[in-house]
């Protein structure tokens, strides 16, 4: 038997097995994989896994792969690294890569500026289109990466339209590129936030889309591979959110213990400050407890109940203002429709809740003489404690929105506490009100 | 002035009103449309918007507009039509169309199969490159949509590999495909379902995934344009599982009040029944509650702190499986992992609970003599609650998903209403623990 030749690692292989591995196996395990396919494992790992291969690798091997980079995936990786490692890594790089990549790092991570790639197949308005694909065929040979579109610049870098691929294959050969391309261009602004770029890809189903500034000159592009990875993270933000902590911003073994708590005990805090509210609020009711125990047993059903109609309604509302289905403007429209809602649901529950309470006391007694009117305050409060929870469940995420918030803050259990103390309130005036010179 | 001829509409500006309009206005403007921008503007409707626009228009143009369409796009404008309709729509396709169309209707909408384009451009292995670049501009010619890759076929049709327009453009023209293309291959079965494809695409960064069947025959491509929306359309579900009601399945003003209702009614109706649970309980420690009334006053406190902890832990961990960040065989790294995050997470909320009730207590004298014996049951209670609603927020997913069902069902009210029942008995016992021959 041969020993002496480690067996050869298939990247799929490798990719699979990568988070379990520690670093000093990936690193051992990542030079066994052939060199013809090294370089696509190590461009299908996530800017943080390469940044983290990087580092462990020596000075010579860190700077062919580190070249191996687009400009925009560079300085994901150098922005995945400690600061003060950042500059011998920029190093690494050419002269003419190291600049690009210094000025993508001006630009917000989270901006259209911060995904783009400067480097974007350019062809001029007067060139036939066989010039044209001899020229892209140039650009390709050098540096550029992708060439689903050739941009249509004029000589101050203005963008003035687009061809195809398809359109210049398309076409006779002796016409001229601003003959066939489109001047009716989607472009985004280099400041546009990454939610709102994955929204024009969504609508516009494009596989790239170019940045330019407030003159119109062309930036660099956004290509749709870029997005899939965005619209991931921001939806992974938004659902921490409604299950009420702050975004984690990484995968959950990838954060360590302390850190995961920090992020998880501030909003528990906030939520149990305000939920001590509840504490105060029964404590104005204690005479009424006292006198009818029988009240006491029905809080946890009413307030949960006010909770998760109102966990329902903001959910709703935060993810169709996210995918820009509502609008701030619709907030009356919605309002109008989630009373109706919350009504219908409210009498639903409350019915229901009045013959349990009924059958219950038909077959065990349980809640003494006056149990119709314990079912009736019951029923009644819950239509009313459903239709406010489902109300202010769906009118929160427009309040954050218009106040500068980001509506995903307004998550299930935020509501659920807000609707508690309310529900407390609603509840036993209900109460006070019905049985009155009965059990109270 | 002149007012023969309406005004031109900008595709844009009417993209952004398009959801206000009505059926008749959409028709109307929709012609209004200069015909160079008409195309675009069609093609970026989405398909239930294309069916309904299509569903308005004469049968001239209706065929105009669908022949338009690639086929797995057309597939979808067809199967959002009532199904009384579609045989006059597919009769609207030329002969090979239909064909395509009818065999892509056969799969599943959520699988890689439903999603494919089946028309790629392909090239053989014997080819020079230059011969292949005229081969593939003949197909753009004809019907291929996209040349991001060419795919290497043999005459079986069995996929051996890919080329890509920059490996065609960069190597000699008189090399054979065979000599530059890629053997490793990411590919998708016609049966993946779309949420697994569209992490493949996440993790390989790539513009389209060849579908191939278990023979290794070549079915189609699927594009990442298209996986934008299955990514959206995802975490959109996700989110409102997250959030205690069914998937929407469709834009919140697109869902009538009746629908959307029953949608929500039923996870309602279902968390109400759970929650009665808390009556019955409550009702075995009336007496407790008649004797201490000032018990009562913590019940929603500790309740709701359970709830939102393991609201938090389920929702984490539902975003951790969808992403494959963790796996179902992780369960017991997740659990120890979460018991700490329990344990400390519920000692702070105790910690506060305490101070609270000792600083209320100094101030109004709100507790009576036992008040100290209070704030501990409540202090103890929380550090109980908690860690139980940590650790079973993060293990129901897991079972969820053990057992065949989707983790994201998991809803944070559904661990709240869970919580709930086992919350009251946690503080009850801690209360007779600690109470008894005192306030007991």
């Amino acid at each position: 038997m041969e020993t002496q030749d480690p067996e050869p690692i298939f990247p799929h292989e490798l990719r699979d097995a990568w988070p379990a591995l520690s670093r000093d196996e990936r690193v051992e395990s990542f030079r066994l994989v052939p060199h013809a396919t090294a370089d696509d494992f190590f461009l299908s790992l996530s800017a943080q896994e390469q940044a983290a291969l990087l580092l462990s690798l020596g000075p010579g091997e860190r700077r062919t792969w580190l070249r191996l980079l687009a400009p925009d995936d560079a300085v994901d990786v150098i922005q995945g690294t400690p600061a003060d490692l950042r500059a011998s890594l920029l190093h690494e790089l050419d002269e003419s890569t190291r600049r690009e990549v210094q000025a993508l790092m001006a630009y917000a991570e989270d901006h259209a500026g911060g995904l783009m790639n400067p480097r974007f197949a350019r062809v001029r308005p007067d060139m036939t289109l066989d010039e044209a694909i001899s020229y892209l065929r140039r650009q390709t040979r050098e540096k550029v990466e992708t060439v689903y579109y050739a941009y249509v610049l004029d000589p101050q870098q203005q963008l003035l339209g687009v061809v195809s691929l398809r359109q210049l294959f398309q076409a006779a050969p002796d016409k001229r590129v601003a003959d066939v391309m489109s001047r009716d261009l989607i472009t985004v602004a280099e400041d546009m936030d990454q939610e709102a770029v994955s929204r024009v890809f969504a609508e516009h189903a494009l596989m790239a889309i170019p940045v330019v500034d407030a003159q119109r000159h062309m930036k660099g592009i956004v290509t749709v591979d870029d997005i899939v990875q965005v619209v991931r993270e921001e939806a992974t933000e938004d659902i921490q959110k409604v299950g009420g902590m702050e975004a984690l911003d990484a995968p959950y073994f990838d954060v360590g213990l302390l850190a995961m708590l920090k992020k998880r005990a501030g909003w528990l805090l906030v939520l149990f400050v305000g939920e001590m509210l509840t504490a105060t609020a029964m404590g104005h009711f204690e005479d009424e407890i006292a006198q009818a125990v029988v009240l006491a047993l029905f809080v946890p059903l009413i307030i949960s109940s006010g909770g998760n109609s109102g966990s329902q309604a903001t959910t709703l509302i935060i993810r169709s203002l996210a995918l820009g289905e509502i609008r701030l403007r619709d907030w009356w429209r919605v309002a109008r429709r989630e009373v109706l809602a919350g009504v219908a649901l409210g009498t639903t529950l409350g019915l229901v809740g009045i013959v349990r309470i009924l059958v219950w006391q038909g077959l065990f007694h349980s809640y003494g003489e006056h149990a119709v009117r314990v079912a009736l305050t019951v029923g009644l409060s819950l239509v009313g404690v459903v239709t406010w929870g489902t109300l202010s469940g769906s009118m929160l995420p427009f309040l954050l929105r218009r106040l500068g918030f980001d509506p995903a803050s307004a998550s299930a259990p935020f509501v659920a506490t807000l609707v508690d103390v309310s529900g407390l309130v609603i509840y036993f005036s209900a109460a006070s009100l019905i049985l009155k010179g009965t059990l109270l």
